[in-house]
């Protein structure tokens, strides 16, 4: 991984619900929109910085996998794999803005290609081990907007930096 | 404001949405579940850490709700003042958390009684500013379970730390 000086070189926030739909292709022409959907789970919204690259990756999924962030049926605290639930991975790039006057910024976010490939990789990754776990991954297409639909039982929003 | 040796004093992260629905009563005993619910606006997940202070939150506030961080309808980024939209604000203790482990830990978090104190001067300056624009400032109640649906158009996820 390439020296960041501190700075993190991806960034996730985490969501719990019980409930998520997410549209993967719009409406255009005649064809309808396309969704993927799941049900008790995780949301991964995420977001890589310049600099990140494919090592990194391992331990990320594995962090966010295993961390206990989740509410189990009997009120304790779960990772996805144990509860076990499905995941939703959204990419986020919004995720890695920063104000200037009024207005945000994003120069310290990954170019598109790599940020693609990165994301192609942590979603491979992520479908291993929660494939393993009986349950699915699904996720949104890179560099698209993200119609999202959420429903929560308390969302227990998390900040995971790498 | 106490000096935090850089670390922040509190942690924010923005959502946009189309509709959005916040439990802020549990049903009990007879008594139905209530609700408080806008349409289109901004979700504020918020959380103070310990050395938080009151003169950090008309900062807070002037940036947020500043920021361009809505999509109007013609697609351009404009404020939530300028949208005009709605404003959630959802409590949100587990955004202070850090892995230690595979468990969270939250020991960075403001205490509850001055959390509740610079929540509630919070959710008061917004509605002062929100209010002026003719729209209105919906919450969470403090310390209780946030279950929440939110519907979005893309929810345009950022960070912002004071």
């Amino acid at each position: 991984m390439a020296d960041r000086g501190g700075a993190p070189a991806a960034r996730t926030v985490l969501q719990q619900c019980i409930r998520a739909r997410l549209q993967v292709k719009p409406a255009e022409g005649q064809s309808e929109a396309e969704y993927v959907q799941m049900d008790r789970g995780m949301v991964i919204y995420i977001c890589f910085f310049k600099g990140a690259t494919d090592d990194l990756l391992p331990k990320m999924v594995s962090t966010l996998l295993n961390l206990r962030l989740c509410e189990s049926s009997s009120g304790k605290m779960v990772s996805v794999l144990e509860l076990p639930g499905d995941l939703l991975i959204v990419p986020q790039a919004t995720l890695g803005g920063k104000a200037k006057g009024r207005g945000m910024q994003y120069h310290n976010n990954i170019g598109k290609e790599d940020g693609l490939r990165l994301y192609a990789s942590f979603v491979a990754l992520c479908e291993k081990e929660v494939s393993a776990a009986g349950r699915e991954v699904k996720h949104g297409t890179y560099g698209n907007r993200q119609v999202l639909m959420l429903d929560t039982n308390g969302p227990y929003t998390h900040l995971m930096e790498f």
